[in-house]
């Protein structure tokens, strides 16, 4: 089933705004095995004519969000009934509750406002008790040029998405024959590039009948999407975790913070951060998580080396010896943050986050990351990631994470191994 | 002129990803004076064809992101080349920078990768420092039916942003015939809501001659652009700011954090941080900035009760009896971590984010601040937003910079009046 959304609104093209519902549509529909087609963005006014026109002619749904306000530059309304060759008449229910919104609020009904009763002959009225502007739902028959049904909804989220839930989903629901079976399974990786995944699993996915396969990669993360039948995807799962279950995060959608603060609070673990060129950054993502405040307790951020020293006890010649980005200082900065704060886990890091500050031996994008863990040894190791300074930060962050992730997932399992 | 952009990729239907590049794009040509006439979202693949066929037909520029990597459903280029009726050449230039990026990286190239030094026969290369793949320009002559410029463009917000800089800008003022004199003077307030701030000024403001006004509202932050002759411009400028000069963060685009790091740059002043709510978020936002290792030095996650009595000398009792979120702990949060780190300022934050935590008394949007000085007072101020946990540390942590930034610019200047 082709669906478009059409998104009216010139704060999304002046930029003022930024066009969540797009997104936000894409989530719900998916849940229903549904997907859009694509997604247009027009202004205010008249300009939505041509995008309705050329959105009926080739899809089976259209869903027109905006354009339903009582001002002249709301014209969502007209424009429809004029495109589908039907006349506007006023809906008496619609009325009474418009005049009923006012009145519940001690504020006189503005005769502007009396339009949007209005919807064209034949199409039902999507009831809105968050707000003044009803929707209108056109179905298919009413379009005799093409066989599509059409959605006209109001802009603000919170009338939008209630009447989605209790007015579009249903329908669509009828219109699609649709059950849930079809929603994505969403792998997130990390430690390798969108391209190495690709090569080395793309040929043999598409191979799985009935599969489809989509690629996003961000700072530090490659997420693989694959979509299809139940048995599909699970074959789709096994030989991509076959192949690099090694850089798996999660396989639930969830980021790799969310995963972080998942393991340690199985098992029952603390963490501590000790950062000087990540500034913050994994403390920040960490309590970004509903629940962090059981599982993290301390975070240094020692950006000065008198930090370093009088905060986590690193030593001065280390400092004097090795400089503050080093193996030994990392070292000594996730032992004495796992000594300070008495948590089972702490992961350090120190490097050189740039513009400034780089030289031949460590170059702007160098870091030594540092993770010390309770009656175990205490892993050093270095990584280069020569980027900006906000996405060397994030890069330095994700590799941090993914580390205390990993000792977390065996922590009291083998211990012995690692 | 009309400019449409051409958005693709899956992820953004599917609502994995919500498409924050329209917005930026509109903000970015709105300085320019120039408006989006349209956007449009495809799926990854063979879906761009039909868009940019009727993209290229009624616009005089088209913007496409997305689909310029190595994987197979990376089309942009394929079908951009099919769409003109141009070849498709290797460029030695390009596949040689390719190369160095993966040797640079210590990283073999994947032969996927060799498509991406691809580009139609006439059009520009646009170079990508910081990712694999180059932008492309077709100039407005290589398109025989329709006198219409076409940019290919990276998705990634990092490769694309610069590269929108330094290789796009330049180019559409050059088709727009735009100078630097029109671009827009960008007032960024914060403490006052955008709808105060309009009803304030706009009508004011459109009574001056040829200037055009646009408001933005983020978290914690509102902006106002002006655009028009200089004159206009600093007219409008004149009357914002007195009115609500008090609420000013910068009239030169500068966010917050930036502000807040020249400013103590300026004064020779060191700043720590304590926070607990906000969970590391105020020092890595100081820490994006670069240089700022030279005034901050020492960051306080005490996100546990024992780290705020173990690494700031909060007294048990205090929290004992006024509880973690209160005037008695900000205060000596702050009060601690500016002996401890011997800076000159130092700012705590201490509240309930939510969602969970919230009580009758501190519901969930409670935050306590306070701002230490050396041989000063400290402020101690309470605030209350009651947002989703995201939303609250951005705005806790604005609050808490707002009067980092504000002490500092007095700092030395009649400290007796303070």
């Amino acid at each position: 089933m082709r669906i478009e959304i059409l998104n009216t609104g010139t704060e999304l093209l002046l930029g003022t705004t930024v066009n969540t519902h797009a997104a936000w549509f894409g989530r719900e529909f998916f849940k229903l095995g549904l997907r859009i087609s694509r997604q247009v963005t027009v202004p205010d006014g008249d300009a939505i004519r041509q995008a309705l026109e050329e959105a009926v002619g080739r899809n089976e749904v259209v869903i027109v969000t905006g354009g339903l306000g009582p001002t002249s530059d709301d014209l969502t309304r007209e424009i429809t009934a004029e495109v589908m060759g039907v006349e506007l008449i006023e809906d008496e229910a619609a009325l009474r509750s418009l005049e009923e919104y006012f009145a519940k609020r001690g504020r006189p009904m503005a005769d502007a406002n009396r339009k949007q009763a209005q919807h064209p002959v034949g199409a039902d009225v999507l009831p809105n008790p968050n707000g003044t502007a009803p929707g209108v739902y056109v179905p298919p028959r009413l379009n005799g040029r093409a066989n599509c049904a059409v959605f006209l909804l109001p802009g603000p989220p919170r009338e939008l998405y209630p009447m989605v839930e209790v007015e579009v989903l249903p329908r669509l629901r009828a219109l699609a024959g649709v059950d849930g079976e079809n929603d994505a399974l969403e792998l997130k990786f990390t430690g390798i590039g969108e391209s190495d995944l690709h090569d080395g699993v793309d040929a043999a996915l598409h191979a799985i009948p009935g599969i489809e396969v989509g690629y996003c990669a961000h700072v530090g993360e490659v997420d693989l999407r694959l979509i299809g039948a139940p048995a599909a995807k699970e074959a789709g799962r096994k030989l991509v975790l076959e192949r690099f279950g090694g850089f798996l995060v999660s396989d639930d959608g969830s980021s790799m913070e969310e995963t972080v603060v998942r393991l340690l609070t199985e098992k029952g673990l603390k963490l501590a951060t000790a950062e000087s060129c990540s500034g913050g950054l994994i403390a920040n993502r960490v309590t970004d998580v509903p629940g962090s405040s059981t599982v993290f307790t301390h975070g240094f951020v020692t950006y000065a080396n008198e930090a370093k020293v009088a905060l986590l006890g690193v030593r001065e010649e280390s400092l004097a010896a090795a400089g503050a980005v080093s193996e030994t200082v990392a070292r000594e900065m996730a032992e004495g943050a796992l000594r300070v704060s008495g948590a089972d886990l702490a992961v350090a890091v120190t490097g050189v986050a740039g513009p400034g500050g780089g030289t031949e031996e460590k170059p702007v994008g160098t870091a030594w990351l540092a993770l010390a863990a309770k009656g175990g040894e205490t892993d050093v190791w270095k990584v280069f990631h020569p980027r900006n300074r906000h996405d060397f930060k994030v890069s330095v962050s994700q590799a941090a994470l993914d580390a205390v992730r990993k000792r977390a997932a065996c922590f009291g399992e083998a211990m012995g191994n690692r």
